[in-house]
């Protein structure tokens, strides 16, 4: 039988999130070891597994499966989530890198900056959300029309969506900046519920989003 | 009989030429529309056709195709230059986005930046590809021992991985840095000599490597 995919990576969502919510969705079991240190970070390199001496690290499938696009792409083509069809699989292609972008754009970066550009790099960020990317998303979900972005079933770019969409409804920063998108915030409701999603959601292996702890363990661990 | 696809964009290699590299290797004809003014761009970006509002845009199959690893990846597949085997298909994923970014950080991006940040970033740019990037490739190429990156024959990552080392070996600025990686050096060569990649890069499509006039006028145009 083979072994359960193994996920390396620090003690949040991060980069590796939208691939924990590809195995949600799909309901499959993954064991995760979590660097803290900057010794463990070295150790990891050390063993040549990191084509890039980037992490997240998944390891499936006999292969090690370094940087967060391609993670998604492959576990998309092994769980059949890159579309059905020509059109759709163009349309997760653009989707899954749209709401990559958006969470790069518009994500929680602020934690990782220094405190006196906190404030102006959090407005940015909401602003750019507002205007450049929650529209697309809300015209993407009302014309689809089935609750997920491509055809009737999550893909990967349904993943990479709600990977940002949910820190935005979490997190009070952002002012409950989904209630002037009623179809993204129905979307995040609509694939809370997949059924190994809910599961996973509720479980511990879900991570808080990003705090002053979490980005201080991070920097320590990585840079 | 479908149209030849057509790709819109700026006039320069930039985030469009790994696409214009997968649609050489397989000798399919393209139309190109250039945009040179802001007045162009916006009348493009009125169409509707730019999902997230960038170029480049491929026009193909009825789709409108935007964002350059979405447009790898549909290519990709439509072609079959994805890896043939699960293995194959991870690598290929790893060292798409890994030549991407090899291509993002050690690219000759410094035509974009003042005056005054120039020389620091070309020195860093150079830096960061001899020693994060090179030798990586170097090593898989060494490794894999067909002259291509994954397998025996040209995959989108191959056609990123040239898109950024024709770039060092033309320009005068890289300083010969291939002369130190003999494999990297070889795959230009391999990968140059592709029937449809010879007469592209011979024509008069495949653009010059930047330099400030063409940085200026995509200033002009996109910022």
């Amino acid at each position: 039988m083979a072994d359960k995919p193994k996920i390396t990576y620090v003690r949040g969502r991060g980069l590796a999130e939208v691939s924990r919510l590809i195995f949600a969705v799909q309901d499959v079991e993954t064991t995760e070891e979590h660097i803290t240190t900057n010794e463990e970070f070295q150790k990891i390199k050390a063993t040549g597994k990191l084509m890039f001496n980037q992490l997240p690290l998944i390891e499936i499938d006999g292969l090690c499966l370094i940087e967060s696009q391609a993670q998604g792409n492959y576990l998309g083509h092994k769980y059949n989530m890159l579309g059905k069809t020509d059109l759709e699989r163009g349309r997760v292609q653009m989707l899954f890198a749209g709401s990559n972008s958006f969470n790069s754009v518009s994500g929680p970066f602020w934690f990782f900056m220094p405190a006196e550009a906190r404030a102006d790099a959090k407005k940015s960020a909401i602003e750019k959300g507002k205007t450049r990317y929650l529209p697309v998303f809300e015209k993407v979900l009302t014309e689809n029309g089935t609750g997920f972005l491509v055809g009737s079933e999550a893909t990967i770019a349904d993943c990479a969506l709600f990977n940002i969409l949910s820190c935005m409804k979490e997190m009070p920063e952002y002012n409950n900046i989904l209630d002037n998108f009623p179809q993204c915030k129905a979307f995040v409701d609509t694939f809370s519920a997949i059924p190994g999603v809910k599961k996973y959601l509720e479980s511990p292996r879900r991570f808080p989003p990003p705090d002053d702890a979490y980005a201080k363990e991070v920097r320590a661990a990585l840079y």
